[in-house]
């Protein structure tokens, strides 16, 4: 089938096929309504009973930028780009949270209901392994994140080659915190290396 | 900025503002194109060391939607759909294949390193914990999966409740394999309900 589009933002189709982890950028910032056109999309990412557990951290600060690189083994992708998402999954705030997440469409009665279930639920595990259940659908949203920064003109490398406890230090962010990935972008100033996948037989089975 | 663009694909901005779960489906089966035009792009997912552990069943036989609806409480957005995606992770084949997912541009050395280093790594985890993260990087391919199915024109519902032992055993999977989604898609036969978020301003910090 066949789409005609004039958007803002590349086809979703030249967005996925054009990303490669990039990681040498353009010195140019990126304008504010970039940025916000890049989260307004990421957000609208779907979670298991609408709990959103994703929080991000957009760092431009130079000094920062530098002491993330320091965490990441001083890899130099960290410095080059402009800005630097760091995608964490923060499940106790979530908690925190639950009668926000609920569909304001349900009645009163079902909304307490449903944190009632949900707060159950989670109550029922540690916070190590519901920190762990976060994360996967946080990372739902880290796949949004690259597409959109794909899709609005943007290239970025998403990194999990880091340690973890230097950037819990470096933002402030309490222990239970866990990152879906360090994300460099900005301009790309280089092209990167050609994909390198399984071919669509081995990782797709029809029933 | 303004990109033009005219593809075979919806924006990366209609897609992802468009998408809704949707639970009723029109009763047309799927052109083999479009399938394949959906996972040539999902397969090109980032993941960690690009170790690709994401592995997609596709349904279309009625017989097995039934069992699939069975398994999931008796949605009857399962069988409304003309095709189900069970989106599912498998470590333990991924470490199987190490060496097809090392980057060809390597060296003969430099690979056997690579493989090496990732065989230890992951040795010295246990099937749960190392299938735990696998399952993460599943999930960057499901951000993937439905950006692309909506940006291909069809509408999906993301499902998380069902009973993961009887999907095994209805697919024929191994223990150890975890499960991201099961996705019901096809063309919407239904609006869905609107977007229900956290404001930037709760997921966005600047430093």
């Amino acid at each position: 089938m066949t789409l005609q589009t004039t958007e803002k933002t590349r086809s979703v189709e030249e967005a996925i096929e054009s990303r490669h982890s990039i990681r040498k950028f353009k010195q140019e910032a990126i304008p504010q309504d970039d940025l916000n056109q890049i989260f307004e999309l990421v957000r609208l990412a779907p979670s298991a009973w609408n709990l959103q557990p994703w929080r991000f951290h957009l760092i431009t600060d130079t000094q920062l930028k530098e002491k993330l690189q320091d965490a990441a083994y001083g890899q130099q992708q960290v410095t080059s780009a402009p800005a630097v998402v760091i995608v964490a999954s923060d499940m106790e705030d979530t908690i925190k949270n639950l009668a926000e997440t609920v569909h304001p469409g349900l009645s009163q009665e079902r909304k307490q209901e449903e944190v009632a279930n949900l707060s159950g639920f989670f109550g029922g595990m540690s916070i190590e392994e519901r920190g762990q259940w976060a994360l996967t659908q946080t990372n739902i949203a880290l796949g949004f994140l690259l597409v959109t920064i794909q899709g609005t003109g943007y290239a970025s490398v998403p990194m999990l080659g880091f340690e973890h406890e230097k950037v819990k230090e470096i933002l402030g962010l309490a222990d239970h915190v866990k990152f879906a990935a360090m994300v460099p972008f900005g301009r790309a100033d280089d092209e990167g290396y050609p994909h390198h996948r399984f071919s669509l037989e081995k990782i797709v089975k029809y029933h």
